[in-house]
């Protein structure tokens, strides 16, 4: 097709194309920036997808990718046991941790149902879920799914493995996003928010005030 | 920073960032498609980056890329060796290639003129060239640069180059690409194509009928 590059070239130019959007210009331009500027980069990232697509597997526990056989969290002896929460990838719990709002455990599902993508239970890891809800202290689980259909779905379904083993389970809230003007925020969105509503507890000191 | 990966699951996302375009947000999606559906991608990159920043140099003729010590269009024999066409980057050998409108050779700058970026003659391989322009039987030197004011510096020291060694030197046209519109064209262009204009020949046969 492109006559004029080498073949060794050529070829580095289509394994690329194995990254999410990155289509033939891009990674020309790519390849010749690592060529051109930083060839110790692309050593630095041969090295690391080779041992990452070699090494890197699921926790055992959580579904979270890592190399060791237990990811740090599950690992951790100060993460609060009786809590867990049930999220669809990797760079949710990532996205979790930095808010630093959470400190139980973790359950990635790596996906939400799917049904027409062949993403059921078994393919979510709903087995090994039920498993430590039998098996260990939790005594919440959290469910953040996203808010689609799918992940309403998935949501529910959890929500009754969860109600079947006397576990209560809770969603986190979803409504209008901090720093949010009314007049700019979807209708979907609005809609969440009204039928979340919570009612106002003065705390007594301010109610005597 | 990103607490929550793993020491080689934080390394690949970093490693990734080498590449121009991407940040932290895309390395992570890129590194949970590689590692999720396409591990067999991951390592056919991972070697093709080993390979190709270990074997690939500049073709010692014209500085292409490539990992042979001639570049296929330098060692071919059918390309015509009295024309020579002066180009920024390995990417416009192969768009020039790909239009099928030049027939000579070709000398890659990898890049242009840019004292503040501190890239003179020399990083131009400007000696390499001139060594061409004495050395071989070059009758017509085409000059494709960009149209920029780089572009024109780089092809102005060029043209001089080869006015010293009797050469005859040609710039590319630059005006209205092929079915643009006139009302859409920036006037920088327009000026091009007004000064470029040529006298319209009319071949003998259309002038008699």
């Amino acid at each position: 097709m492109t006559q004029g590059y080498s073949p060794l070239l050529q070829r580095l130019i289509e394994a690329l194309q194995c990254l999410p959007g990155v289509g033939v210009k891009s990674a020309q331009r790519m390849v010749f920036h690592l060529l051109d500027k930083d060839r110790a980069g692309a050593e630095r990232l041969a090295m690391a997808l080779e041992e990452g697509s070699r090494l890197i597997q699921h926790c055992s526990l959580c579904r979270m990718l890592t190399e060791q056989e237990q990811c740090s969290l599950c690992s951790s002896e100060r993460r609060d046991k009786t809590q867990l929460c049930v999220v669809e990838s990797p760079a949710d719990v990532i996205a979790l941790e930095q808010s630093a709002a959470f400190r139980g455990r973790y359950f990635v599902l790596m996906g939400h149902i799917s049904p027409l993508d062949g993403i059921g239970p078994a393919e979510l890891g709903l087995e090994l879920l039920e498993q430590r809800i039998r098996d260990e202290d939790i005594k919440e689980i959290v469910l953040a799914t996203s808010v689609t259909v799918e992940g309403d779905a998935t949501a529910h379904i959890i929500a009754s493995l969860a109600g079947k083993h006397g576990v209560r389970a809770s969603r986190i809230a979803y409504g209008v996003p901090m720093g949010g003007e009314l007049e700019f925020i979807d209708s979907g969105t609005l809609s969440r928010a009204m039928s979340g509503r919570r009612d106002i507890e003065m705390s007594r000191s301010e109610g005597e005030a």
